[in-house]
């Protein structure tokens, strides 16, 4: 499998080190709008710096991870389509729903694998948590609970852009729940408030934030985030069904404790999302090239990446309006 | 100080346990619409038989501990505070906020103290988990995170009368959404479905359910109950705050983990509510007893069951409408 | 079942509140060498004030909980053993082996019930523990592993008489390795070091110790000890056997977790060995009574009291020697 | 940096996935005494399939890594000591503490760097560990409890030739007591059975091992090794110091909990002494390569070495004698 990645940030930099530890799996080129990432990259990894131009229509490249800046996706899923390259696609997709239909589109008529880039779902702890879900070790899912908070708030100008906290953070949780519920939320009721930074407030958005979705058969979800956490990044799930509980913990830093005269003392949770989710930005490029060579559909697939940015939508539009809205 | 006790239930046999373990307490006389229910705890524990008319008028008794059905609470408390003997109720006090105020008026006017028996907040774990927050521990509050499953469904006779989850079950959590969130919810949403027993649907009740309250400045409490914990009485609390953040686990059965091929295994968590909150019912007349020495007024009060159940009574409200409702 | 008190010190109250909570059970007399401490506890409990001695020769008491210093119980049993009294003994039995082994001989004669007061064989968790061995969950016991450290060191007045730590504070868990090994150990290895207060080793004793049993089959028991402990009293077993491993834990203050910056902190251990081992003093005594009662011979047995003594007398050796000593 | 590494088995391939991933350091050469090993790991790697004395006398190779079997290591270290290599040497160095001697000379003649692999002081939480014990969390060391179980046990062939569990397997517990100590121990006492198989013991070793260290102030090391453990690869360490206990505990496979009627089930201990150590095995080599750069000694010394083995070597005596044994 021959690879190109266009994107030589600090996402592209980790789909590249997973192509690399993959067997029968060839960084071919890497592409950056400044050039000099592509060129550091490429000299780093034995692969050719070139452009996204000369990536989309190569003849030595089968499929491309796109893992640029959000606004340029939307183009790049269109050429890639039309080239027939098979594609991997951070997250989201795209800020407009709408949008991703005709990504959808362009990917369907090209019949091309397509993999939305969630890659909790391949965090080995979530990941065997909803398999144990699947093999009934809980019976019916009755309840999911999600916490999630980051370690500290993103930058002002990130807020401005980024479309909300319910479209950029809490959008992984809704994709979560959809991975655990086994029936596809209806409804959804959503919170929130800038508790952490009132300038965020100004800028539009929340940093603290709860939302309950529904399903059609009664199961029921409930999300809250916060953009920040002084003992590290905060990522646990819990889902309770018929027969039983199933939860995943934080990853802590180390397993030391000290016991002292003040209690028992253990370390913080690995703050550094790259650091947490290590294992499943690698299981995820691993899936996705696996999909591609078996020829099946990856997951979670364009669909599953539409979904989530509806969930989201909806989310935005119940916190603004103070209503419960159907998804 | 001489205690009366009315109700010689589950309930009230706990609380003559408590009186008798207290300094400088005597339990003087117990009444049960049973007589020989009142006669056999009478005699377990040195105390008279009476009938709950001759307890409210007794010369001998200065506090009485009210055990009964909730319907009686009403006439109950309106002759107590008539005699002028300081009152423990048991949660809720009535099922209607209106009659709830009527009491409130009659212990007004009587100037009589009053605690309203919720029990949680004395659990040592809950009440430290307070007094950690009120000592600055983490800030601000910011997110409330409430989940409570009890072990089994109460009989379906239960549902028919209890007035439905949010105001049998969930009331408590509602009072320690109260006790914890430093700030008075004025917005609930409520959902729920009747997940574990479908026959709980056609009496008009849920047995799954999620809320979320926010309070004027922006803090948010979620909250969800299943009236089914195969794992034992669950029952757990997190506060997120601006500096950190605090949580009270489950009671387990005991401390011994089992290490096998399997996994590592340990005990399921305390089962029954009597054993869970033993020491809660304990440090809860003590402290009944202790505001009634020195004359101050008891917390949690008479005003604090009046708001819990009006909580109730809009989470109720919200599950059947689909709307958010102002408390 | 009529049973007398003699010794009315802290472990002597302990026993008298067993007494009053067990059901057809009555306390009916306590002495003590100060009457008035005999005089105080027979006032809370409604029972009599006698001397040992009218205890002793009682016609309206059944058995008989000696709590009284060490010196005195040679010749309490002695004399109850001729009395016919059924004998609850706290531990050590006697600081000489060859004395304990005129108690056995008079217990013997006199063919009446005797239980050693080693208490922590009936703690809910290393009882459970215990009794997962021997229903074969981990299969045969290979090692042992007992953590044995005090909250604070004992008065130099205590240290002066107490017969040693491996005497007074490891006996305990000589008895559990017994308990646990299945299978009496031969052979003992110990060694000692004053590191906690170097005048314990002026006074001929040591602080902190360990010790290595074996059993003629192989199997394996290490034990330390320490005279202190900042973070609670630390009493944890584990026994790692052919098909798994065990392990009871400590007991803390509370179930509350803080997470911060610094990491996650939780409740120290409990301190004070009547509270950890509350639960352990109440089963013990309804053991016994339970043995008196359906004239089953109560274990541990007086044997069990020897045994651990003999085990003590030989570590005591081992740490003087340097040498492993056979038991 | 420029290194050439001999022996391509199990170990051999994770030092050389340490080099690639280093920066500014090269893997230049590999050798096997089976040369189709030495050409597969080149051909991944990149690198030169040479003889091993081909890397000795390199001119573009300035430091080597002995991944080779124990036998072969005193020849390959005076080689390349007289070649003027640094030198990272797997553990043991030799199984004879004469030949490690001349080993040192050969060694401190050249004056070249040279390490011990030693992993464990390189594994994050018992590196955390001793460095919280040097910063003075817990005061002076008091007593070390190392527990060690191997998920299963080793074929009998190489019972036969390692030199028994104490000098195979013990010996990281050897140097781990010394890591943590802070002081030399001065005098052991062993024991041990064959408790797992049987035929070990005709094979003239034990699979189950008890020791007991102690130092000139009197501070106390327990190990234990069982050459079986069930559930995973048991590794805990835990130290009582004056002011408090630190512990390290398992690596556990994930973080998932399910909680059902038989209570809180979570995942075994990792299993493979590879993945448990996996960054181990990266954090020592990295450590030797800055160390060689920096040209300052590496730690764990040859010494170290040395000193490990002649604990192990007291060791078996004091097995095999039952006697106490001066180191």
């Amino acid at each position: 499998m021959r690879i190109g990645i266009l994107g030589c940030g600090r996402i592209g930099r980790v789909h590249a080190g997973s192509v690399l530890a993959l067997p029968d799996t060839r960084l071919v080129a890497v592409a950056d709008a400044i050039h000099e990432s592509a060129r550091a990259l490429a000299d780093e990894t034995g692969s050719d710096a070139r452009t996204a131009e000369e990536i989309v229509s190569a003849d030595d490249i089968d499929a491309v991870v796109i893992a640029t800046p959000t606004t340029t996706h939307y183009d790049l899923i269109h050429a890639l389509a039309s080239a027939g390259k098979a594609i991997f696609c951070e997250k989201p997709i795209d800020m407009s729903a709408a949008r991703i239909r005709e990504c959808i589109d362009a990917v369907n008529r090209a019949n091309i694998p397509f993999m939305t880039g969630f890659n909790r779902r391949f965090d080995p702890n979530f990941a065997r948590l909803q398999r144990l879900i699947s093999e009934g070790e809980i019976g019916n899912v009755e309840i999911v609970t999600i916490l999630s908070r980051d370690p500290s708030p993103p930058p002002h100008d990130y807020v401005r852009t980024s479309g909300g906290l319910f479209r950029d953070m809490m959008i992984h949780d809704f994709d979560m729940a959809r991975f655990l519920l086994g029936e596809e939320p209806d409804m959804i009721h959503a919170v929130g408030s800038a508790l952490v930074d009132p300038e965020v407030a100004r800028l539009g958005d929340v940093d603290t934030a709860a939302v309950t979705l529904t399903t059609p058969s009664g199961r029921i979800c409930q999300i809250s985030n916060s953009r920040r956490a002084t003992y590290g990044y905060d990522q646990r799930i819990e889902v309770h069904g018929a027969k039983g509980l199933l939860r995943a913990g934080n990853v802590h830093q180390n397993t030391v404790e000290l016991a002292t005269r003040a209690g028992y003392q253990s370390a913080p949770a690995k703050e550094f999302f790259l650091e947490r989710y290590e294992a499943a930005y690698r299981n995820e490029l691993e899936s996705f090239i696996s999909s591609v060579r078996t020829v099946t559909q990856p997951v979670p697939s364009i669909h599953d990446g539409l979904k989530a940015q509806l969930i989201a939508d909806a989310a935005t539009e119940s916190w603004k309006t103070g209503r419960s809205v159907q998804i």
